[in-house]
């Protein structure tokens, strides 16, 4: 059974397929009696308005885009629940891209989204992305785009994130209120913002208690999907460099997940021996032995925000308006557990 | 910068925008240097075709729906991942919806993917679901649907499955083969065809191996956004009513981790006092003490799969073939671990 169409209503009732269009939308030109007429047969033959054609008359989709470097992530996919609940809300749809953290990818989706005709776009970046004329491209177009997380601070749109320093100097600072003396850092890649932040957060901490910074025990992870392994790797090289560490600031849960487990497996006591702080809270940190003390990151809520903003910026362009950017830091806070003093 | 559109290439060319729209498409009978013109000048202008007069004219949406209980799910997220890496593949964008395991929900949501005309809907049901009305209707307008992971049987469909049955079998056989002798089992909701089969699959098990089936061993969770508290929650109530229970095979791993922390907690050894089997193989299972034996479920597969029999089915439809459905059936493992003897 085919949709069914204007045109087969207009037959049953006898009348012209403009009057039962304008019927539908409650045309004033039209009766009352036309109008109940119409609209009871649509009900009853289950009629629906074709979008595509609805979409060319509006202009507008209904649907929006959002591209994220990893859907299989505990944060990233609070952030896309958020997304997804708050766009409902809304009436409207997301049509979800994986860019893989790779840049290439991440152009190429950006200009399926255009031909697609979003009416506004949601962005993480990829690890690999320092050029951003493709993001450039959707501002052109007056296309409503708000990054999230992973933002670049040079492109002018709006932006959801939290206060990585303030979060990454408030962990390190954890380490060394409880104790420990040399504190090596996990960091991530290093082009995203927020790995850069977290770790002038932890710098900062320590400069800012007299303790010397010392890049030796800086390791980086790129924290894609290797991360896990990429954690028991650094941990394992950490224990034959710098036996002397008490305490490991770490980029994200998964890597500092991979470190416990590698010291676990060594029969290094977590916290006597060494303490640890992971970065966003993912449900496993708080099952595994011992509990991962770490920075809470608001994914859900991130992912409302972000689309609320983006919302706002559709509205104001239907009625003309200019778009007005805003940046929106959401809170974090540390979460103390069993593997810091 | 507004999108650039045929009538402007046509201009700066002084042809008709017909013209321009059959060089685009590679008309014949439009000469060779016309098309090398206006598809360089197209190229230039960064031209892009509106997808929805593209559609209008196809009646292709190049979109597919999604329809998940919850994307805050390893397994699920998992299979998300598959979907989408094989969508693009094949030129396609997905939209994702979730449930959250409510059948009105759900309902409204098949609606709203059938306004939006997509080419294809893929689903898994959720647990509320007990009637099929809104899949009857998706068939009825000769849509292609593909159930995955968690179906109605009475639905005519393609489905992609595992055999649950024979692997909560294996899952019990296990704990038989190690040496249980009273099993327990913390089984899904009561309507999900997969926690139904997983339980048969217990029971058969049993019956195969001259064990009694007791009744008043079986605890029931949701499985829900609260399946951890319910695995804790049903440990604790065993080791009240049950205590020479020494085996128990859980619906999903997300409930045995939360068995798991309770006994841990409570001090009863993990395999010494009671072994336990999950099912899924979450990322988790592998890091907490003890790890989890469970059965692996392929989601990333199970993903790819049900795209491209839902490609498929959009194909036969698009040459007026008549559909065919297929019901595919994949693998699982065993995976030993440290959480049975």
């Amino acid at each position: 059974m085919k949709p069914v169409t204007l045109k087969q209503i207009a037959e049953q009732l006898n009348i012209s397929v403009t009057t039962v269009s304008k019927a539908l939308k409650d045309y004033p030109d039209i009766s009352k009696k036309t109008k109940a007429m119409v609209k009871e047969l649509a009900k009853t033959l289950n009629y629906k308005p074709n979008a595509f054609a609805v979409n060319l008359r509006t202009k507008e989709s209904k649907t929006v885009g959002l591209i994220i470097p990893e859907i299989v992530h505990h944060f990233f996919s609070n952030v896309i629940k958020g997304i997804i609940a708050q766009a409902e809300k809304k009436g409207y749809l997301v049509i979800i891209l994986q860019s893989n953290e790779s840049y290439e990818l991440e152009k190429k989706q950006i200009d399926l989204l255009l031909r697609q005709r979003v009416d506004g776009i949601l962005i993480s970046l990829a690890n690999g992305s320092a050029e951003f004329h493709h993001l450039n491209e959707v501002m052109a177009q007056d296309k409503p785009l708000v990054m999230f997380d992973k933002i670049a601070k040079i492109v002018q749109c709006s932006k959801v994130i939290i206060d990585d320093r303030k979060a990454g100097y408030a962990a390190t600072q954890h380490l060394i209120d409880t104790g420990c003396k040399r504190i090596a850092h996990f960091r991530g890649a290093l082009l995203p913002q927020n790995s850069i932040d977290r770790f002038l957060g932890y710098k900062k901490a320590l400069l800012d208690n007299n303790m010397p910074y010392d890049p030796s025990i800086v390791y980086i992870c790129q924290c894609g999907d290797r991360s896990f392994e990429e954690g028991r790797e650094n941990a394992k090289q950490l224990l034959m460099d710098h036996d002397d560490v008490d305490g490991i600031f770490i980029n994200t849960d998964l890597v500092a997940i991979g470190a416990i487990t590698e010291f676990n497996e060594q029969g290094v006591k977590i916290p006597e021996d060494i303490s640890i702080v992971g970065f966003s809270n993912w449900f496993m940190s708080s099952v595994i032995s011992p509990s991962l003390t770490t920075i809470d990151q608001p994914g859900y809520e991130m992912g409302k925000t972000a689309f609320k903003q983006l919302y706002k910026e559709i509205q104001q362009k239907k009625k003309n308006k200019a778009i007005t950017h805003k940046q929106i830091v959401l809170d974090t806070a540390l979460v103390k557990r069993a593997s810091t003093k």
